[in-house]
């Protein structure tokens, strides 16, 4: 997507060879419009797969999630790291690794939102080593939902999450994928260019 | 706002006198369209306010806060309760007291995207004891920046948080006020119904 290239580019800061920082329109503040068109892009790829939830994980997945959702009409499911006091309901559960956190944290979905007779599109900010993506599976799983496939804002195309989610069978389509970040510069893979 | 009590009524769950259960629409599963409606009804009620920035809390106030923000044409900062290793920037924080957890939780938000230039529309979903709202009000002090109002999804206004951010001078705008939660039943206030 080359609107979203565009933006790592100009506002996006390389910290070292594995963190690039998008706190000024992903993370940390958003740009609702860039956010919008992403949704709209997610929708477009996988409107013909008869999609009933977008699933994410809280928190940076919400706001791409919430308008790819808004753009397929169909609710967006937040995985939580935390479970609120009204989460009263049969859980089910996944734990994920995190690299750069070096420990494990749980994801948990109510078995009120999820069921076998959904067909789920999963959506992330970022794809390294596929881990939150994973745990998502295997809660869609657990829950009887089919997984249609998966939507990441950026990807790490350095890193083994691709594989590891194609391995699965996932359909993983990616708005911006990164090649390299070597020398505190940002390179796409050269196909997506041409792609978008 | 109607479409925000109806949904309420019909999909809501009563857990106590004072835990009304939205996860089905708000929190935990997300109903994109109902997010639209209520940033637009947010957007409308402040646009004539000057706002260049809608400032939230990770995580439940993301969806009405991005959408509130496309609406208003301006960037949406989320308040970090877990600081993560691309916020290198220096930060301002709060501290904000959960009576539900009963413990404190920290809040940041980086210099780089708050400034003394900046007029902010603070969005939260639930308005109770107000802690999480002053806090936001406390980071933009620290910045310089002018707080134009605070919208809330759903306000419990048998609590104390609208009397509290109200001294300080805030215009708190709320899409539901719910009366009472007690003998399991929702009652908003009245004044509610007909303005909106």
């Amino acid at each position: 997507m080359k609107l979203l290239e565009e933006r790592i580019v100009q506002d996006g800061r390389v910290l070292s060879e594995g963190v690039l920082k998008v706190d000024q329109f992903l993370n940390h503040q958003i740009d609702p419009a860039l956010m919008q068109a992403m949704g709209e892009d997610f929708a477009n790829y996988f409107e013909q797969k008869g999609i009933t939830k977008v699933i994410t994980i809280e928190a940076s997945g919400i706001a791409p999630a919430v308008f790819t959702g808004l753009s397929l009409g169909v609710p967006v499911v937040v995985a939580k790291k935390n479970v609120g006091i009204t989460m009263t309901d049969e859980l089910a559960a996944a734990d994920v690794y995190s690299f750069t956190k070096q420990q494990n944290y749980t994801i948990s979905v109510s078995k009120s939102v999820l069921s076998k007779n959904d067909t789920v599109l999963i959506i992330d900010d970022f794809l390294a080593n596929g881990q939150a993506a994973l745990g998502l599976m295997s809660i869609c799983q657990q829950l009887g939902a089919a997984v249609a496939g998966i939507g990441i804002v950026i990807e790490k195309s350095f890193q083994t999450g691709r594989s590891l989610l194609e391995e699965q069978g996932a359909d993983v389509y990616s708005l911006a994928r990164i090649r390299s970040l070597e020398n505190g510069q940002v390179e796409f893979v050269e196909e997506n260019l041409s792609q978008h």
